[in-house]
């Protein structure tokens, strides 16, 4: 059992951070707040919970802010805090995602270093328009890919990065879920009804819900830039209104091939995503559902099972491991170390230094090109299946 | 351990069998050599084994063949078995691919049954030609698509003909192996110079070797009929001559969808051929590699692990399994599978009676799709990848 | 993807912690800490890191202590600790084995709860003497057989309560690592040095490491007590102090059987705890590598898997469960999951009330239970491989 | 896809065999014929198939053997097929345990050579007395312990002996089925009936019936001789005549430890034989379920998985592959590569010569040490669980 290192942080150093969604049936705003104290980085001190003033104020007393730092709506609270000493230094945007671009302007413009939660914007415009504002700014922005925090996605990323598979001939991504094989937002179920509402999800549903984590995935990964693009979005189920199965060919720049399919009624599947890369000289296979494993083949040579913490671990994983080989890491460990990364790149800030050069998160380009790959996507399924360049 | 029926025929009636090609340096001769001992229903009396005389010769010796049965060619062996009262009644064609059709309808004129490898032929007009004159003669044809026989594959088409996946919306097939990672045809291998020569493989190299088999096995299980598919043919490696990647978007008939993706460059694959359907009240997935498995989940309740002989295996699975659950059956008992439901036909043509209704294997028809399938695919390929309906 | 419960508290009712032991060098300190965060339930106020006092108040500022609450030594944080009106009010007792006993004495007579790792001591007389100090002081006393905290061993336990396994038969347990299979001590390194020695670590080594956990697993979900033991203590590395491997037989009160068999020296194995337990009814299997599964089997029916948060999920394992199925939890959730339980103890003896029913964490009693194994598996391998009763 | 040799023998050469037992409603004489069939090298011509003589009869005609080769009891058939010039040359003797040993001595004394399940016989006594007759009538004798005839167990094997694992420290070895969780044989289930009968299967139930069989596979892979076992025999069904679970621990010569698990009541288990050896070096794990996989750990780097005919396979392992990796061998392969070993020497002594040296099969003395391992196991439990040394 080897000694691991610990990247706590100490009560003294501590990020004062703010949330804006995240109350009351919310399901993402809890992991966000989980993930920002496993390494003891950050600390919750103000919040606008939820859209409605009421319930808002009642969230945040459930999760224990003082009552003047209990925000009923995000544009007092940016204003508010910009104006105090002790003030948040950054935010987490964890609303429904039409509000990511409102919300995210709002506290760039007040200073405040962003954590905001995927897909960037429902528009390809409001995307474009954070970036030019976070270079405007200087301030950190971190988009919640949360599955590039993965100690072994990170291995990968270096594996291929480092020429262990040769030249990248295939990048094949499947992110399956089966929550939506019924209508479950007839149910006034909260996270079905808005994610497939087109006012608060976009004009993706699948595709914008996880069909770009897995996108950001294989890019992340393999490193390379997607050229074009074809669609298939079905809805399957009666009456929805957004996509509920995406199927897409792939063709990245440089020639690898690749296909993405993300689907919500594949019956049988929790949140089973997956990603393939193979090589002129080798193969690696990941999935989500057992995060500490990556197979990977030399070719001509045995299959190996690279873990978490063990022999052939190497540098980029080990950086982002808490725990010995053996002893499960998921979700919410993944998820902190974005925090964590993010909490090095506001430290570098609070500091005045040039952030390492190894800190390692999902930018608000890769934000941009999540969002411009849903708009190929659905204009290459509008077409009834037609090959898009994307821009 | 339950007592399970074993499918033995006893040496009095067995079937008097003919081989073309499948002698020395072949691999699928041997597999329909064995596939055919093992219920004991056919014995194998006469062969054409290889295109040059002497070494058709000497691999008939070697196997031990009498002289005067060990043929120079496939058509002197047509014509001096149906002219003897003890002449072969079934032919196994196990030669590449463009040989299939002229040996096929030499036997067939011959008023011998066939028994053929996979793919059909090279071209849609051969195809359909066989399938009219199977008509004519009313011989019994079956093509080796050697999947359909593994237990869990016909559990898996009666629970979806039963309805316990509801409506159909998904079907997905992969089929991958990497033994042609790198230019091995060049080394003279025999099995990758052919299978990567066009003259002897036809216009598909991957698609026709291996994508093949999972579409018929897709067809197979799901039922469904193929409406439209557009395809990315890919040649990796630099200087081969047919595609060694194939991805598929499948527009299946009644509104479902699939992806196929069939590759021989895949590193660390060997021979995982896989398929999932997806409807409106269950899943299933199966993987070829540990074929007495099979996943079944209907929606909202526990994934079952069903097996081969074992708990919640159906008639169906049960009629071609030979030992009890847990004890494996492999490949080659699936492909004896195949060669004992043919056995079946032949004994009713042989006793002038309707063959039983339960009887399934892949017919003429089925070789006859797969090749309509593989045109479409190099068809929407040299497209630059369109849409093709199938013929 | 259903929206979890979480357990946070919020700041301003945080149970005030103090640790002593896991400084500079130490691994499961800074587990325990990270445990303590992810319900944000305790806030880590007091130490005493380690037993050299440099090395502890190093440690207490890497972790941001305030100067006057980073002591020197237990025994005067004990004390100071005690007399303050905002002192601590529970300790986590993580040094090696032969501390604990002295250590929990000191702070359960200055009136603090413990939280202490486990074995709870290295002789039954210590254990027996907490036992007896516990119930004369009335403070909390939780052992942190941290595995008892994973849902799926939740899950396990309700069903074997609730009868679906009939009559348990037959409890099998594996606890297998392989990082001793060399002379790891010789080299210095720190977990490996206080684990291989008798002073530190007690009468056993393996068996007290390990094999206790695995031992308290097997009690926790089958719900049976022992009644007798056979044990096999072997070292198989040379040089090495105390046992690196062990196999018992196992007779368990009521007639049923089992093995337990506990390593760290198998080869390839990282932390592989395993339980299985079988009935007249069913059986369930459990793998702590991939802790998110249980196999449950009822007799003559598929074998079912089910998942944290999935379907056929109970309310014992569903009220620890933080986010929704697919998405894992590890280690750290299910060690957190103790904390949480020890904090609800925490906050009804703060508040004067009695302790809700279902809160559910390894006891004092249990502890000792562990260290009678201990001591019975020395005492029978000492013996040549005798049977010994448990005490 | 490699190209794989073939065993076939040639209808010419085949070796005649005759087979006692096995008759309708029995379980492996099914299998053995199967076995003999697969590489070609037997034909089944004589039989005394059931202990009845109408059923015998009866048996032999759906086999299609000749009726005056269908024998009604195993006396007659040895003496008249001894007496024809075209009399069998070997036997397979495939009835209940307490027929193998005055069969095999008919058989012998009559001067053909032997197959025959396991185990050998009820008594050390009888098994003694065959070894002797073996020795003085010079005739092949095969056990089937089938299961050393998977390509990868002759890989672990042949890994060992290589030195690849270092010194070998623990061989762990389980068998579990679940098929007499409740009282089968009071159905009268003809299987059931008889394993549970002493009179049929002497003094051992799932010790005899399995147990034996992961004794020969753990001593077959390890090379270790036993020295010492304790054993737990067990009868968890009420009213059942013999033990249905039996736990050892193992002492062999030289040092190593391990433990044998066998039962035929753990709920879930079909047919889960699995073997694991770890040495100074590195470790090894197989299962019989999914039997193409090896699970290889050298000390210090990763998992490999290495896979029949997969790369890392080697030469001990190949000889006796007979299809590509990827393409799975099962359960009848396995035990076609003992009827294969069996026909090499057979050819060998019809030839007059020496058996090649690398031919490899289960002999008599194997099958003498298994019945010894039974009898010590028995009088192990039967002193309630002592020490008893290997004679």
């Amino acid at each position: 059992m080897a000694i691991e290192a610990s990247n706590e942080a100490g009560r003294h150093d501590r990020i004062r951070l703010g949330m804006v969604g995240g109350g009351q049936g919310a399901f993402i705003g809890a992991v966000h707040r989980i993930a920002a104290r496993i390494d003891d980085q950050f600390e919750l001190v103000a919040g606008a919970l939820a859209s409605d003033p009421i319930r808002a104020k009642a969230s945040a007393k459930e999760l224990g802010l003082v009552d003047d730092r209990a925000y009923g709506s995000y544009e007092e609270m940016a204003k508010a805090e910009a104006a105090r000493a002790d003030g948040i230094e950054a935010v987490a945007i964890v609303t429904p995602n039409h509000m990511h671009a409102p919300v995210a302007k709002a506290f760039l413009q007040a200073g405040i270093h962003v954590i905001c939660d995927k897909p960037l914007t429902t528009t390809v415009a409001e995307a474009e328009e954070l970036v030019a504002l976070v270079r405007t700014t200087g301030r950190v922005f971190v988009v919640t890919h949360n599955y590039t925090g993965y100690p072994m996605i990170r291995q990968a990323r270096a594996m291929v990065a480092n020429g262990e598979l040769g030249e990248i001939r295939l990048v094949q991504a499947e992110y399956l879920q089966d929550w939506l094989t019924e209508r479950l937002e007839a149910s006034g179920q909260k996270q079905a009804a808005w994610r497939t509402d087109p006012a608060r999800s976009g004009a993706g549903g699948c595709i914008g819900d996880i069909g770009t984590h897995a996108y950001n995935l294989a890019c992340f990964v393999s490193g390379l830039a997607l050229d074009e693009l074809l669609a298939e979005l079905s809805t399957f189920v009666e009456g929805r209104r957004l996509d509920d199965d995406v199927q897409i060919l792939l063709r990245w720049k440089g020639g690898a091939k690749g296909m993405l399919w993300a689907s919500q009624v594949a019956v049988g599947n929790e949140n089973a995503l997956t990603l393939r890369v193979y090589g002129s000289k080798g193969g690696l296979e990941w999935a989500q559902e057992n995060p500490n494993q990556l197979w990977f083949t030399p070719h001509g040579r045995p299959k190996q099972l690279l873990t978490r913490g063990g022999a052939g671990a190497i540098g980029d994983a080990a950086r982002v491991t808490r725990i010995p080989s053996g002893h499960p890491e998921g979700y919410l460990e993944g998820f902190a170390t974005i925090y964590a990364e993010a909490a090095r790149a506001i430290h570098a800030a609070r500091a005045g230094r040039k952030p390492d050069p190894d800190i390692l998160f999902p930018s608000v380009e890769d934000g941009l090109a999540g969002v411009k790959f849903i708009d190929a996507a659905v204009k290459s399924s509008a077409g009834k299946g037609v090959w898009v360049r994307i821009g």
